[in-house]
């Protein structure tokens, strides 16, 4: 059941169809799930010579610096995948107030299923959206 | 910049052109992430109903029990989306040795890109793959 890929030191990331990877970016001092985007191979790279983590916007079709209006930017500290190369893991550390959601929260991931509906586990807001994107 | 999907309770999740979802599977006790899947809309719904992890296999196709031959089973605690409706993080306590990856390993992520190879940062085998998945 192992493969080639999850036993090896050799890197070789498996991108989509689209030239695309998943992108799991967690608090490196917390372990915290911060937010999910994509990279493409230029993200990446750009990334790791930065140390700033970029994604690639799949809705703009265009390179992405995290942060880059809301000043949410994050240092990306160590990038890991997973067994079969195909994921990554961004562990970062904020530069900013620590909000990796726009929606001001530290976390994108701030509501839980119940009864079939959302309930909100994180109202903290570390920004205003409303101010930091329409300046 | 805040929409319609991202400050509500209504659950109005966002499955892809292909009917999927994806799934970051996270340690409920410490916030470790273990794995990534992808869900189909069966796969939440006989999660949420049985409290078992599933997840949809895009290669083999099918509904499929996380544990369902290793043993390594995962009870989901909590289930939450993202701002925009369209990822899932699913928080799990382990039923079996606490491998999530097929591997034996906790987590699924375990090495990390240094210098453009892979760094092996978790070597703890929980079980070994060759007796479990050949028996």
């Amino acid at each position: 059941m192992t493969s080639a890929l999850d036993e090896t030191k050799a890197l070789q990331l498996r991108f989509d169809e689209k030239g695309l990877i998943p992108a799991i970016v967690t608090d490196a001092r917390d372990g915290t799930l911060l937010m999910f985007a994509y990279m493409n191979r230029e993200a990446l790279d750009v990334t790791l010579v930065t140390g700033q983590a970029h994604f690639y916007s799949r809705t703009r079709k265009v390179l992405w610096k995290k942060g880059e209006t809301s000043g949410e930017t994050f240092a990306a500290v160590s990038i890991l995948t997973d067994c079969d190369q195909d994921v990554l893991q961004i562990k970062v550390t904020a530069e900013g107030q620590g909000a990796a959601c726009h929606t001001g929260r530290k976390s994108c991931f701030y509501r839980k299923i119940v009864n079939g509906e959302l309930e909100f586990i994180d109202n903290e807001k570390l920004f205003d959206p409303d101010f930091v994107y329409e300046k």
